[in-house]
């Protein structure tokens, strides 16, 4: 008889059938008559109860059923007589595949914290929380997928190992297979990188959004979706040195038309949560944030205000609020001031436009008044930015006089000035970092406790 | 008025009514009254023609327009008198977006050289047939996420770094934050690891398997879908130093499960490619292999015959065939044995099933003859091996003295064999290399032409 998921039987609605389960034993309780097994497949954060009458399946044969073991159920799918489950399987016979003795077995039915189950990060996804945490990280995912996809962006491998640090976006973890005991040098001393493995000094990628551009201007429209990397030493609970991007790209986009991308995107994943994760995100709400729902509501429910850098900070200034930061004009905005004109002032999410071109990156798109260039930063409640994107300056000579005033390598950046010589489109994107997505999503508040396998400084366990 | 896509434009079948189309140049032809402009957006294969009369929109105001420009075209769409395409774009106004120097600008209408088109990467996916490898390798992408999110698989992200080489899949790449002039010594002399960023030395990953095991014992059903590396230099047209890769893996799936989901997966793809690129898969089968069409038809209409290993080698032996390498049990297949089953002894895709241990990896499931192990290769025709897989040995003792007999680290695989002390459970799972597949898929024979950014030996551009 095929297997079903826990997560088809329990929706099916079929009842009076032969059936097959097989999962992890949540809890076993009973007494000398009849055991109640909470069973549980990781196909949803529900379990199903199996009910074994202790005259067909003995208590000796009982015995290693415990927390964490994983059984196999042949019984009878049947309407429950119970409170708490609309159905139950009467068990007549059962195999066990693997015990988990409870002197040694980690997990005993009981609350562990965050900080005890990031220790054992290869035995949590057996939990309740990560289950439901890993379930909403798969469903966002699929979400991303088959919005671009519906929207005619295609998916684009940027590369992962570059040699190019254009963006300057942070430190690099640098990729090599020189022997490090004893590397190859030139004749003045130097590292000779002419004998690494791609023929120079390479890196882990920190953003594909250049590459992504040159996609852009041939396919027309792409996003990114992989991993990316930074080596700072910042132990926050919103930085890992591993995460994974998405870096949509489309030529022909201006300002408006990324803003309404923007917002039409985030709308899209969290109507996709609310309808696909629905209970993992109420056990999420009950368990550990209360606002949660809410706040998802909140974003769905409220049309983005869009508003300039410029009048954003006039209005913290008008504020009478003290903040630890001082902000004035030309300054980079703090989370506590995005969240005041989030949460406070508009009581809607924002986009902040046209921010000082000091503060961004060079490849923005330059307005004429010589200040400002088209960014915009997309601001959530909670957390403050979640996106951030621009228009790109499509004008070769801008752009390249921009390059020469920062100082950077035009012979680094050879093709992508190419991109503006040959061909050159109006063309915007933004990033959306998928981990923080996440966190508002999951209601988690540590980026360690939504990915499956956090990297941070010194940590790089299984 | 909003910007269509070229692709919609040419589905959508209305007609007379007002446009804007944007794009690239592809060719310009025409005569005193008249021009033709051949527009592509990236979007599909297929040009629209813009109609230019000379009397509306000047040959000096057309004298920028040449290949590779971008362009905006206000017109009419109306049905098109001429042979060769439905409709066609009647121009109003044109507004250069960006020129292309005809003297400078590489990609003149001509045929170019794979090898000369590799060169400039950055550039060649503006030309048709790259345009139709990488909307070919998105819609494969999609396909992979969609089979896997219907089929109640979760996306699980294995990491990037690693401290395991567990598996011995390959060489690998360094990741490191030391000084390599002048890195850290401990007192014996070697490098001081403990201060490395992780606190340990590091790689980038060959496979995400074994923490993919760690999903499927969770949450029942996971597959990976994430770039994977290979520091080998070796310059062939199928290896690449940074590629996709797709491993399922589940929980309760035995060997025979793991077939059933390799086939139906595979025929899937197939199947999904025939029906959404339809025309990329024409163009690249008229361009580059006459033979893919059929080829992919010859997978989707057979039954893949499953025999074991042991069977096939008697098959290869009794051939009376000169082999460039002789085969003898005990011995990995080469590609040549794999065709010649594939492709002249059973004329369909095969399943090699029970693999001699000693030639497979140490975490497949032991058969009880002591000999072979439950190891599966899926072979299609022209390219032999496409997946690998098993089903995995779930025997704590078994694994444990495998990994003993090999002496492999236990030190550093205690968290892997801690999966099998603890609610262990059968379970099989594969690999299927991305790039590969494309090369089967869109026909092309050399890796670096379904990648957009390859990464070989020397080579780390853009």
């Amino acid at each position: 008889m095929k297997t079903q998921r826990i997560v088809e039987i329990l929706k099916s609605g079929v009842v009076d059938t032969d059936i097959v389960v097989k999962g992890w034993v949540r809890t076993k309780r009973g007494n000398k008559n009849v055991a109640f097994i909470a069973l549980n497949d990781g196909s949803c954060v529900n379990n199903i109860q199996v009910v074994v009458d202790l005259a067909k399946i003995s208590e000796e044969e009982l015995k290693p059923v415990t927390t964490g073991a994983c059984i196999r159920i042949d019984g009878r799918l049947v309407a429950s007589p119970g409170a708490g489950q609309g159905v139950e399987v009467q068990a007549e016979k059962l195999e066990v595949y693997g015990t988990a003795d409870p002197e040694s077995y980690p997990l005993q039915k009981k609350g562990h914290s965050l900080e005890f189950l990031r220790e054992i990060a290869y035995l949590r996804p057996r939990t309740n929380t990560f289950g439901a945490v890993l379930r909403i990280r798969h469903a966002m995912a699929y979400a991303i997928h088959e919005y671009f996809n519906n929207h005619g962006f295609y998916y684009f491998h940027t590369p992962i190992i570059t040699a190019s640090d254009c963006e300057g976006a942070g430190a690099m973890f640098q990729v090599t297979t020189l022997d490090l005991n004893n590397p190859p040098r030139t004749e003045t001393g130097a590292i000779d990188y002419s004998q690494d493995f791609f023929g120079k000094s390479c890196n882990l990628t920190v953003s594909g959004q250049l590459e992504g551009e040159l996609g852009a201007l041939s396919l027309g429209r792409i996003y990114t979706f992989g991993p990316t990397f930074r080596a700072e030493n910042s132990n926050t609970p919103r930085h890992a040195s591993e995460f994974w991007m998405i870096e949509p790209e489309a030529a022909f986009y201006e300002l408006e038309d990324n803003m309404e991308l923007a917002e039409d995107f985030l709308k899209y994943l969290i109507r996709y949560a609310l309808e696909h994760c629905a209970e993992d995100l109420e056990f999420m709400n009950k368990m550990w944030d209360k606002g949660l729902l809410e706040r998802l509501h909140f974003v769905l429910e409220h049309d983005f205000k869009r508003l300039d850098y410029t009048e954003g900070i006039e209005i913290l200034k008008a504020s009478g609020r003290k903040f630890e930061f001082p902000c004035d004009w030309g300054c980079d905005l703090q989370s506590e001031h995005e969240r005041y004109l989030v949460e406070e002032h508009f009581k809607r999410p924002v986009i902040l436009i046209n921010y000082p071109k000091e503060i961004k990156a060079f490849y923005m798109k330059q307005n004429d008044d010589g200040k400002t260039v088209r960014a915009m930063d997309v601001l959530f409640p909670g957390i403050g930015e979640i996106i951030g994107g621009s228009e790109r300056e499509a004008d070769y000579t801008k752009l390249h006089n921009r390059v020469t005033e920062l100082g950077m390598s035009e012979r680094e950046l050879w093709w992508y000035l190419d991109t503006r010589r040959w061909g050159s489109a109006p063309h915007s994107g933004f990033g959306l970092g998928f981990d923080r997505l996440l966190l508002f999503v999951t209601g988690m508040t540590n980026i360690r406790d939504v990915q499956p396998f956090p990297r941070t400084p010194q940590h790089a366990d299984f």
